[in-house]
């Protein structure tokens, strides 16, 4: 936890908040923080800045602060998904918001497993909490959003076609180009551990997808995430 | 698993091996496969071609196979790494192997916790295990060669400053460039969570290091390992 993120009902009034629970035992347990010890906080979805604690007990931190600082510059990378299984989404999740990535849509191919749209990790409340985990890591207070879309050819064929900006899918075919460094807004496919089918890669390319790889090896989904995202920042 | 990597004592004759264990029941059970299905094979270290189970039973499983291709070529990248807290350090090597890179030095640093240096993780068997997992992801046969330094200026003024090729560290300083492709041997330094200190930083800058940055957010080293190795390569 690199900054101390601070919810809307967490702020007792302008400058002044109050954590609990996982929160409060991090800043004392953790981080070593005692009161009168600087700390970095940022308000969800607003700015960031320096605080100093006022008070800390086992459960509890009141925290006062200033937070005049933007958040770093989203990520022009937009990401979709095939659905991958409950614990690499949940790194998955923390590696894409720590990476700055702003919108991510976890997408039914034919190759994810039915059963992982079940999963508990699709909650809205754990789904936020990872992607809290990423902006704490990151120094960032805006968080990513993410859509479910069970249907592919309708996502792919009537949101996917219309999105703005380049559109790239991973797929590792002969003579794919590596990516390079996005110049605008720009969305990158990946696929689930089995790949796509040749159905769903036509459609894509029909939308608009162009082909990349990472090169002859054969990549988990999570390094090909990371790396992919890589390629495009900076 | 992508390829069924045979180590030489699981070889009984030329193109005819004998596995047992994990890698008979990832056969059967993880990727169904029966008795006259194809498989991808790749000798530890060798050449990489097709197979064809020629029995399989609960904890072994017979292959004939012939295999005349070359592995992929290495990256040019070398990691040299503050030893990362043991599950991390799992991930990473199986991240590293699968992206192709070939040699990997975990490093002693001042914020490194001394624990770790006692963890089982370190054990041979161990990291083997890990850096095997990794070929079988990517399809690639040539294991990387781990190398442990508990001594950070002994290693860097005597080993690191001799090494060719270009150098670098990832530090998230204010203007530091994103690393770009690699042209040749290239060394990247991944500091612990806590970063360098000081005095290391300048250690390595002595030694022919040029600070790289991520952009403005602070990433976990896992993420970061990824990251940077994505963007030096292809």
């Amino acid at each position: 936890m690199n900054l101390l993120l601070i919810e809307a009902d967490e702020r007792l009034e302008p400058g002044l908040a109050r954590v609990e629970g996982r929160k409060a035992r991090h800043l004392r347990e953790v981080l070593g923080k005692g009161v009168g010890q600087a700390v970095r906080v940022g308000e969800l979805g607003g700015r960031m800045g320096q605080g100093v604690v006022l008070a800390l007990d086992d459960d509890h931190a009141l925290v006062r602060y200033e937070a005049h600082e933007p958040p770093p510059e989203p990520s022009p990378v937009r990401l979709v998904l095939a659905l991958p299984r409950p614990p690499m989404l949940r790194r998955i999740l923390q590696h894409a918001t720590s990476l700055g990535v702003k919108r991510v849509v976890l997408l039914h191919t034919a190759r994810v497993e039915k059963s992982f749209w079940g999963s508990h990790a699709l909650r809205d409340a754990e789904l936020g909490a990872q992607l809290r985990l990423g902006l704490e890591q990151a120094r960032d207070t805006v968080l990513p959003e993410v859509a479910l879309r069970r249907r592919f050819r309708p996502f792919v064929e009537d949101e996917l076609a219309a999105w703005q900006g380049d559109k790239l899918v991973a797929h590792p075919e002969p003579g794919a180009p590596w990516p390079a460094a996005a110049t605008g807004p720009t969305t990158i496919v990946v696929g689930p551990e089995g790949g796509l089918v040749p159905f769903e890669l036509d459609t894509l390319r029909a939308a608009g997808c162009a082909a990349v790889g990472l090169g002859p090896r054969i990549l988990r989904v999570e390094t090909a995430v990371v790396a992919l995202v890589a390629r495009l920042c900076g």
